[in-house]
């Protein structure tokens, strides 16, 4: 197993070789990363490899690794599954360590030739004693190396890291996360696994000064026991949030044909996030949904929640949705309530909890009132604002709805910034319809929120889910420090 | 209990009283519910009752509801809750049968003397054998008679009818449904239910010709046994789906705030479901959900469906998904692989099923021929066609993606009208992120899928969910029909 140090040079590498590059610009592999290398303003040397080019992209190119006349820190291999062997080969006569191979059509696709291409990988990569990450993968994504060969252009380093056996759920991620003001210290799509496992890349996340949240997509793991005694101990000072694919039956066979590894059974990881505490996530965007508290809240003091919404049919659909993912929706204190119903009318609104006051919704000045005491309440630990989107039918008769909405979310940003009673407090968007220019109106709001500092959700239903999961996480801390310590 | 034909007069009514209309045009309540229906053009007479006003918006006032010289089909009340008592005594006076009671501030306030006002209301609609909606809800929304005082106005009139104890949900479900081209019978929302209850209304859309999908948002209801013994009878020939609003504990506080109803337990309402054959949903984006496949497809022959998307991680997440919502994702016969692996490269892809194949995504010859054989396989009953909407990072150097992309939908469109192997097919929305640019993309998208005849969602979960209630229905009806004929 390469240590820490190694690896340092294939996440930070002064010199990147391409092999697969070539002169035409259009298409992904090789040339795709080649360019975007250059577009992101790779600082290092970069080294086209092609049998057929001297020059590629303006650079010249070599006809393979072990002509480069330099040290080569990071190989990127990009052509035809056949040839790869003997490029590995080359590798290790050039002296070069770090091996990302995005060629697929190895052990995955079920077929006879692949398997049997898979397995000689993977004895020339045991041989040659070479850290690689993949087949069948993007590789590595690391803004502050600008190491960033695809997905969406990094704008800011951070300090989330994702590893991921899918490349497609990787570069989403990238593009999903920035969206929301959510940066990387590293995205690593690993593919097949051939090389590194995730063992070893959850070694050298766990040790890494830029690595604060480790979220991880899976689909098989090797060294089973070994990969949760480690979750479960980075996990004390990292939260480790992990969506399992091909939990189900159907879910397995996809997994075999994806990254040909054996998907584990549902109850083993249910053992799994038992025993190590990780925050079980179920799609990509629900990871962010649960790396937004973790990366702005403190650890709230306990599960009730206070919901602020309008409407009585959709206060009764957020408490149930807080109720089923485990949160506590409790009444509000009598003397909370007397001071709420001497400026809420009772009619139409109730001032229980949720909060249900359409009043409030645009009226930044009872908003304040009614917040402040809703949160001050003692039987309150956190927040949730749900934030209508859309156009009321009877927006056309209040033409300064847009301000007075505009001063409710701006109030919002700068309450849950200052948050003087320390208690966490997400905001969710609540779309009315299919409408597009709501749904981008929502999009944007959400945003804003959550490049703010606030966690923001696209459903009251997420915000509840995400909120939930992060308090199981800190209980689940609390409830093992006795026996950790 | 009232017949059908003197409720016909409260749902297709030839003149309407608003009582509480002001001369204010801001504003909703009877002022809103008056313009309402001057801006729809309601084609009846309108009267507004206001003792401080002779004339309100052009249109004659009068002081009370039997001062009105011809007679009144239907009364709206919009003045505050302890006025409703004298306006009703009116109503009786006047010979007015239906009433839609608007106030709020009776029994669901939990207050002393609202719950007064609430038992006093009660016994004079039972001694007047008034028809009375509400109070506490917005009432009535039945576009053929453009009786639309509330809600998004109606471009056209459908078969899906929705009774709502919620206003909210009521106004939500309007725009939400019509945006993707889903049109109303009847829109019914009826509050605290004081009058006509829940029984009454389901056994007038039983025999209304106009309706033939019910939809329900219930939070509580009176004679449990005999809804459920109408519910199963109405959901053999029309399929009745419905959302239960407080299952949980916050859920059922939140109702007794919200319409003062008690909300029944968990295992009530699944013996419900159990017993009747409704379609279950929990939101109202599921609702129209599972709408449209009763809309728009006839019964599929099992539960085995084709997964057609793109990404290797994708689909193990699609897989998941139907299987956890209990369809089957059956591996593709060797025929059907055999053909589609002769132009479909083995690398990257994969042709099992899912069919995750990114080449057939932009290029509608190969999607065209990856579909083709995929729905004619005999192992698959039905289809999710999975689009991916957003912007790609490489999308700059591939500047025909959109019309690629444009010419694969219109395909999808196309080839989903035909359905010439009688397999039902639903696309489902997979969105790069939160960038608001692509949010509007998938929502207008979705829309012209949806428009167009074809079930369309904003995300594979949602499709997924859908199709699998659409299955659950049929197989209900077919497993109950030898008992019942």
């Amino acid at each position: 197993m390469p240590h820490g140090q190694e690896l340092d040079s294939m996440f930070y590498p002064k010199s990147v070789a391409v092999v697969g590059a070539s002169a035409n610009p259009v298409g992904w592999g090789g040339t795709g990363f080649l360019r975007r290398l250059k577009e992101v303003g790779f600082p290092g040397n970069l080294y086209p490899v092609n049998p057929n080019a001297t020059e590629v992209q303006g650079l010249k190119a070599y006809p393979d690794v072990s002509s480069i006349p330099r040290h080569v820190d990071l190989v990127i291999i990009a052509i035809p599954a056949p040839g790869v062997p003997d490029v590995l080969e080359d590798c290790i006569v050039a002296g070069v360590k770090n091996v990302h191979i995005f060629t697929s059509g190895f052990g995955e696709t079920g077929e006879e030739e692949g398997q049997e291409l898979g397995e000689k990988t993977r004895e020339i990569i045991q041989r040659g004693g070479l850290n690689v990450i993949g087949p069948n993968c993007m590789g590595l994504y690391v803004p502050a190396s600008r190491l960033a060969a695809w997905g969406t252009k990094p704008v800011g380093t951070g300090h989330v890291a994702f590893l991921s056996q899918s490349g497609g759920h990787a570069e989403l991620l990238t593009g999903y996360a920035q969206g929301l003001g959510v940066y990387f210290s590293k995205v690593i799509s690993y593919g097949n696994a051939y090389g590194l496992q995730a063992l070893d890349l959850l070694e050298y996340l766990a040790d890494d000064p830029d690595t604060s949240i480790i979220t991880v997509y899976l689909e098989g793991i090797r060294d089973g026991n070994k990969v949760t005694r480690l979750v479960r101990e980075i996990n004390r000072t990292k939260p480790v949030i992990v969506w399992k694919g091909g939990l189900t039956d159907s879910g397995s066979r996809a997994v075999a044909s994806h990254t040909g590894s054996l998907a584990g059974e549902e109850r083993v990881w249910e053992a799994f996030f038992a025993q190590t505490g990780a925050v079980k996530a179920n799609s990509l965007e629900e990871i962010i949904d649960i790396v937004l508290p973790f990366l702005y809240m403190s650890p709230p003091r306990g599960n009730r929640v206070l919901l602020l919404g309008g409407g009585g049919g959709n206060s009764v659909a957020l408490a149930d949705i807080c109720s089923r993912e485990g949160l506590e929706v409790p009444h509000l204190t009598e003397s909370t309530r007397r001071e709420l119903n001497s400026f809420i009318r009772l009619a139409g609104n109730s001032t229980r909890n949720p909060l249900d006051v359409w009043q409030v919704q645009g009226d930044v000045d009872q908003f304040r009132r009614a917040i402040e005491l809703g949160v001050a309440d003692p039987v309150i630990d956190m927040v949730i604002v749900d934030r209508h989107v859309g156009d009321d039918p009877d927006d056309e008769h209040r033409p300064d709805e847009r301000e007075r909405q505009r001063a409710v979310n701006d109030f919002i940003i700068d309450f849950a910034r200052k948050n003087k009673y320390n208690k966490p407090m997400v905001v969710a968007m609540t779309v009315f319809g299919n409408d597009p220019s709501s749904a981008a109106t929502a999009a944007g709001l959400r945003r804003e929120f959550a490049t703010a500092g606030i966690p923001a959700y696209s459903s009251s239903t997420n915000a509840a889910r995400a909120l939930a999961r992060f308090v199981r996480y800190h209980r689940f801390q609390s409830k093992t420090a006795n026996y950790n310590h």
